[in-house]
């Protein structure tokens, strides 16, 4: 499987990446085991400080770890693993190492010990930055302290879950860059 | 513009249109006054009840609408609306109505006052469920009471905000049923 060579991505502009609402992969470690899950449910909380929410159902074997290291990394992956995904969402870490089974390769991070997994081509570091959702909601705010992104492809042929096991396939992009006033850009 | 005949839709089942991520429009009502704005920081927060949490910027004229009334009606629109999408993301309602200027129909909702929008092929009407951290994060939780969906198209052609004035078109449908367990589905 092809592994991306990411760069440093500006945070403010990490919206471009996630506002799209893509099915993305949360990695995460805790005293040297790792894990890997699939998440959909997500969104973009604020441009600066970087932050974006999430739900991690405490059904996940990854819940714990990510509860008790107050760290991730969300990384978005495209049409290529979408025969992955689908495999990690469907068996659990509790007795598998998830990078091994599934042929991924975990990336050290800048930041925080959750590994980035190289086959994606966006990693995004975050730090919990509130908690006191997590019980209600099972709901995590996070700081996106640090953003890998590759230069290209320019728009990432990203999956997007329908429920029921099919999945949406980004399609083109348009531009109505005319429409807009350009504070709004 | 094409105005959609929309079916009562399970509740639980709502993921289907809203976790892929679409840009959607909110519809708001109070005392008299109604407005639209476009939205795209929003997920899906639990299957029953049905919530769905979103950020509605205080600087949108809709803010104090739906935190006073503390309803709104969350509809997707599809590619024939972009142009429309970007209209009303990019004037306030502080001056004009934006179903007049926009050529929009708005439709009486069932258990709410906030209007459903006829050229949408989907409309949810929402409740507030918590608003206890409006004041911190502009954050709010919503319980889905009445789903309303167009049985057909069966794979809309929702756009997803990519930031810059761009948004990408939901591309072709890809079905992994066969790797899911069937309690995942």
């Amino acid at each position: 499987m092809k592994r991306y060579i990411k760069k440093n991505y500006p945070l403010h502009q990490i919206r471009r990446h996630l506002e799209t609402g893509p099915i993305v992969l949360v990695s995460s470690a805790w005293k040297g085991e790792t894990n890997i899950m699939t998440m959909g449910w997500h969104m973009m909380m604020e441009f600066t400080p970087a932050l974006f929410g999430c739900i991690i159902s405490n059904a996940n074997h990854s819940f714990e770890l990510i509860r008790k290291s107050r760290e991730c990394v969300i990384n978005i992956p495209t049409l290529e693993l979408a025969d992955t995904v689908a495999g990690i969402g469907n068996c659990t870490g509790g007795v598998i190492d998830k990078f091994e089974k599934f042929g991924l390769t975990p990336v050290k991070a800048e930041n925080i010990r959750a590994p980035l997994i190289a086959e994606c081509y966006a990693s995004f570091e975050c730090r919990l930055h509130d908690g006191s959702r997590i019980a209600k909601y099972n709901f995590f705010v996070w700081e996106v302290v640090k953003a890998h992104v590759a230069p290209s492809p320019k728009h990432p042929k990203t999956i997007h879950y329908r429920g029921n096991g099919e999945f949406m396939v980004a399609g083109g992009t348009i531009s109505l860059r005319r429409k807009f006033r350009p504070e709004y850009l």
